[in-house]
């Protein structure tokens, strides 16, 4: 089997059957977009259900919903206006446009996300790289930035962009959120959305996208208690780091990671040990998994650790499917800043504790009769220093230099109260785990596709396929197909996802199942009418076995979990 | 209660406890955006599957999901480049803008819609509206295009748009989904997904918004077979239509209404009569909704009827939560003319029927000795012709025109022959029945709104709420906190949607429950611990009793539809 053939054939199938396919084909397609057909969908909403509750309901997470268009100020705030930006170099010819580190890396040059423009301008010139459409030159190198842009009312200059990930919206909300849930803390929220990042020249079908559904949540925590309770249950799995310092896989425990700091947060090494889970359980072992550290360079602006979850694909080889980023504060500290809200949480401690307190008692009379008109200025830089040091000096040597001045003890007191604090205000650091869906379903498929006798199986695990069954009639007769339509009518009723088909021999519909990998096919023939039996064969065996038919809901929803 | 009142105490509680919000208040706000909290998201959702089951699974419509940003192309040919603006003044003095149709509505001016620029000029000036803000002169009105405008891949020339309906989305695909599916006709085909439209100046909170989520299908079927075979389930129903004719409401039933062609066609009725029981489903009686048809010069341009589905709101009026538009063969011809793909749908012949079919055969002779070099031209003339009117004017006159020549029985013969036709090639027409998701949450909560002594409860339909039930200690006693975590354990993992509330007086945590419409709660007590039962109160009668802790699964799944 050919490396690019797998692709080329989930790809064919995912177009045939009505999976996903490019959009805007009639007027010749738009290259990054691709449209979900039914079975598609379903695949889709599994997968996006299952991480709610993987995920999500499994902490008690929140979920959010968060418009698609972001004003610029949010971008500001948030440094994307500053850094969401890819290299471009253009055709001097025929003008295409091309994102500098793909071409690149057809030519076999890697890591360059932590080269500048002119080692990327030195490169192409080193190793000859001209246009792959008219073998024209290539322009300079310029950091373009790949956010889509519009205004926010028509005639406007009011900016707003198509946001390219989901987390903003739910930074800009923490407070709110923080409130309507009564100040829990640690808190999760979550959101999956439609997120759009306008890539310069998308050639990697349904791998990369410029509109693509995000699954993302922020985990606001305490940096001064960053301990996962729930860490025990997970410390023992083994996942494949690469850390950005050897570059070399190592197969390692959470637990020993965590020890030798090369995962920096316990929380993040729990949500990457339950993010392999999750990706096993759409069919892809840990054996075909990876965590790839960025280097210092490659990391997003606002990530003080962040990891690839990647596996390995047939075409594209190790392809990110998930990022583990330790946003740090940085989010959270830039919209204080900029919006001038105060974002920051009230972590009360378990019982107040007693704190010392220095206060500055000015004795007005003396400092008027020394300094006169700069008192007020005397008494503003004091306030700025810290009294200890203050109160130590004075002591030691008998007074303080402030600025040209010198100020004695009789300038002031200094007096030590205690004082209760309940709590302390903080600013919460934020962990972030964030999916890409529309290539989950690709990657799924990709690796549920085989064939055998030449037909092909298309085996998803079974909470991810778009039908839980078939039902068949043998044959076209009246009386197979009401009976059949009926067992039919009872399935649909019941809940589970069929569907009937009667056209074509039953090894042609069968066939057609198994692409579309619906687990079960139960087909309805004369002793059906008999003795009320059916046939159940499965899609992975092939194998058969006749059931009662009012055993049957109970039976796929057995076998369906 | 004032009219406004019930509006801004939805607002109100909507933003205390989390369904929506503003989006972006931390920076001011954007006007015609909308933030769904946690439970706004869980209400929004359910409304959302409520339509697929609703529309979708119980008719075996398909779903799709296609992409927000659409290449110019596809609005060039909908029409929508041409038709989707809006009447817009500037003020000359502090540059707000404004759109016409709005403004004079607000001084009691209606029906703009079918005015044209002139006209709305001369209801400014005559009913001296300024600037509601600095009193400034207004300018001229002027159509301006609403869609968000982006380039597709940055620095381009290649205009892309912010998807105002997710309806040409299912049209582009038409012919795929059409060979997908094994050319099922007639066929629906749905979509759910956020839409965008740039609207000049939104202001009725979650009633105008510049993005939100559209639900929406077309259904395609053949215009000359356009009888609706489910049609006798609904036809009894009572709706009150309002004709653009008489613009006076009538109640009357679907059949009436399409016997007497207020209606056009069958599968309308029947799609309008679904709706109304759909939107009576979330809590809003049909004699709070009505049909009005739209005015030809008020209708989209894609359309030869178009009826909103408006509900009665407390401060907005009749508002609307759909529409339903017969688009004929707009958009497909459209899309078939500018795109060169045949989306034409063969439609066979139950069984194949004999036609007679007319063949010319020249006398290349005769022409080109009677025509010598415009025989061709002359051939290609006859082409176009009916031939039967040619045979019939021939037989009766002798010859025939075409154009300054006359060609007479000499120049050629026409041949009946006998053919068989397994069936037709036809263009679909289309019926759209097109929701707004986050206009009925939102029409949802104010409808289920009310107060009983002093305190509001949200009495939202069971299916639509955001938990099925919530489960309270009586006191945080140690033992009873674990009797009631047990509890809430054993409900979560059986599926049913609950949480767990401790904190405040057992009234207090009733009346939190009541206002986000919880509709069961359970509190465990010392008698729990003694007899295993708990009390169940309901959140719309406030009646008490005590079940068995181990019927709480059924007995809630039971209650919750």
């Amino acid at each position: 089997m050919k490396s690019t053939d797998k692709c080329d054939r989930v790809i064919e199938l995912a177009r045939r059957r009505g999976f996903f396919w490019p959009s805007y084909e009639i007027y010749g397609g738009v290259g990054g977009l691709l449209d979900f057909g039914p079975l598609g969908v379903a695949v889709k909403r599994k997968i996006e259900n299952k991480w709610r509750k993987f995920f999500l309901k499994e902490h008690d997470f929140l979920e959010i919903e968060t418009p698609i268009i972001t004003p610029e100020k949010v971008f500001q705030a948030s440094g994307h206006i500053e850094h969401f930006k890819d290299p471009m170099v253009e055709c001097t010819k025929c003008k295409r446009k091309y994102r500098v580190d793909h071409l690149l890396a057809e030519t076999g040059i890697s890591n360059t996300e932590s080269m500048n423009l002119i080692e990327l301008d030195n490169q192409i010139k080193k190793k000859e790289v001209y246009c792959q459409d008219c073998g024209g030159q290539l322009s300079k190198s310029n950091y373009v930035q790949t956010m889509f842009k519009t205004t926010i009312g028509p005639f406007t200059d009011n900016i707003g962009y198509g946001r390219p990930e989901a987390a903003q919206g739910i930074f800009v909300n923490f407070k709110r959120l923080h409130e309507v849930m009564r100040d829990k803390f640690p808190i999760g929220i979550g959101q999956i959305g439609h997120a759009l990042r306008n890539e310069i020249s998308p050639r990697q079908g349904p791998v990369r996208l410029r509109e693509f559904t995000i699954m993302e949540f922020e985990f606001f925590f305490d940096p001064t208690d960053p301990s996962c309770p729930r860490l025990s249950e997970i410390e023992q799995t083994e996942i494949t780091l690469v850390p950005f310092t050897s570059r070399k896989p190592v197969l390692i425990t959470v637990k020993d990671a965590l020890t030798k700091k090369l995962i920096l947060m316990e929380w993040m090494g729990y949500f990457m040990a339950l993010s392999q889970q999750f990706i096993s359980e759409l069919g892809i072992p840990p054996e075909k998994q990876r965590f790839l550290e960025k280097s210092p360079s490659e990391r997003a602006h606002y990530s003080d650790q962040t990891f690839d979850q990647e596996i390995l694909l047939d075409r594209w080889g190790w392809t990110e499917v998930s990022g583990h980023a330790y946003r740090t504060s940085y989010d959270i500290s830039r919209h204080i800043e900029i919006s001038g809200v105060d974002m920051s949480v009230f972590k009360p401690h378990l019982k107040p504790i007693e704190i010392q307190e220095k206060k500055l008692i000015p004795n007005a009379n003396a400092l008027r009769r020394d300094f006169g008109d700069d008192t007020n200025k005397i008494l503003q830089l004091l306030k700025s220093e810290d009294l200890t040091r203050v109160q130590k000096q004075i002591n030691e040597k008998g007074s303080f230099h402030l600025g040209k001045h010198t100020v004695t003890k009789e300038h002031f007191e200094i007096k030590t109260s205690s004082k209760k604090e309940t709590g302390r205000r903080i600013i919460p650091h934020v962990i972030e785990p964030s999916f890409g869906v529309d290539r989950l379903v690709y990657a799924a498929m990709e690796f549920a596709y085989s064939t055998k006798e030449d037909r092909v199986i298309l085996s998803l695990p079974k909470n991810i396929v778009p039908f839980d069954a078939v039902i068949l009639p043998l044959m076209t007769k009246m009386e197979l197909v009401e009976e059949t339509k009926k067992i039919y009518t009872n399935l649909q009723k019941s809940g589970l996802e069929t569907y009937y088909d009667e056209t074509g021999s039953i090894g042609k519909r069968y066939a057609r199942s198994d692409e579309i990998a619906v687990p079960l096919a139960i087909t309805i023939d004369y002793q059906t009418l008999d003795d009320g039996t059916v046939t159940i064969r499965d899609r992975d065996t092939w194998k058969q076995q006749r059931v009662n038919k009012d055993e049957l809901v109970a039976l796929i929803k057995n076998y369906i979990p």
